[in-house]
């Protein structure tokens, strides 16, 4: 097959992103939205707030990586933040589909992508660390605009939040006391329950 | 207000584009996607399918005008490539658009994204000419995984799709060859008239 034809049949192949549900509501809270409009607004945002990056960042690099961060979600599909049960064997279900969707590329290209998925997972670079803030910061800001909705929906606490944005503020501090301080404080037992509170 | 209150304002009035439905279906047909699919999809079969530009790119610009160059459409909604009524006063609504979309941005990012836009538009750089190979590629190659059935919806003519794809090939021949083969040819005289050829 050729070296065009295998490129092909990967841009076709990665279409079903479209139809991944998060567990995240749209701004106006119509509807979840699917892996590739979180994708295209995360490498959006991180083109629009680099220079709150912790770290100095090669930004195409950090594009790219956001851009294929949830392509293994095609074969292992979307798991929930705080679903504590699906995270198990996940790295495992996700290092498989990484393996078989990146296989189909050429082998210079498999590498490439396929590298910049671990490196995201690894959290070792800092655009995999500013990558991260992004993936988390767009959600919670969308939760916010839907009113908390999902935190209530789910019963999630405040200790699962700060668990969850814990390596935010690993690439960017900015962001994560913006996103404390104006996404997660105004729900505070309201919609998301303060459990980090010793009672008297 | 700060520089970082408008970069959020601005993350938040995009996420619109998730609203916005083209018509193209998704691969295997099931409904029509939307802009933010589209310019992810986009945006990395760019990065994917760099080597087949037919000058050198800049692929960051590249990708980057993928992931905004329909943020206009926020405001003067999606037209059809084939709908020729649409076109009228199309440049003037979207350039109205774009103000005020960008305006929400500090005056650095405003003037960046603006110009980057304006470029797409424009079609002098390469940059321009093979994000715009990209941005007639990606539908094309929708349009025949289901079937060509929005050209036989839409009674489109091989005239009007040759039409349509004159640029493709200002920045890609590579992709435009593909694309002719592979996405088109099998449709004429089923899903796609071909009116190009002189009778007798």
């Amino acid at each position: 097959m050729s070296r065009l034809q295998k490129q092909i049949d990967f841009c076709q192949e990665i279409d079903q992103e479209k139809g991944i549900e998060r567990k995240t509501l749209t701004l106006k809270g119509e509807r979840f939205e699917n892996d590739a409009e979180h994708a295209w607004h995360a490498a959006l945002m991180a083109i629009l707030l680099q220079e709150h990056a912790n770290e100095e960042i090669d930004l195409l690099k950090t594009v790219t990586m956001l851009l294929i961060h949830d392509l293994v979600e095609i074969d292992a599909g979307d798991t929930y933040a705080y679903d504590e049960k699906g995270q198990e064997n996940h790295y495992e279900k996700e290092y498989k589909a990484a393996k078989r969707i990146y296989g189909l590329l050429p082998e210079d290209q498999r590498k490439y992508l396929m590298g910049l998925w671990e490196e995201f997972e690894a959290q070792k670079t800092p655009e995999a660390r500013f990558a991260r803030t992004i993936d988390n910061f767009q959600p919670t800001m969308l939760n916010h605009a839907s009113k908390g909705e999902m935190w209530k929906r789910n019963q999630i606490k405040l200790s699962q939040v700060l668990k969850r944005n814990e390596p935010s503020k690993r690439g960017s501090q900015v962001l994560w006391d913006y996103s404390y301080q104006n996404f997660i404080e105004p729900h505070l037992n309201q919609e998301l329950e303060d459990d980090t509170k010793k009672s008297d």
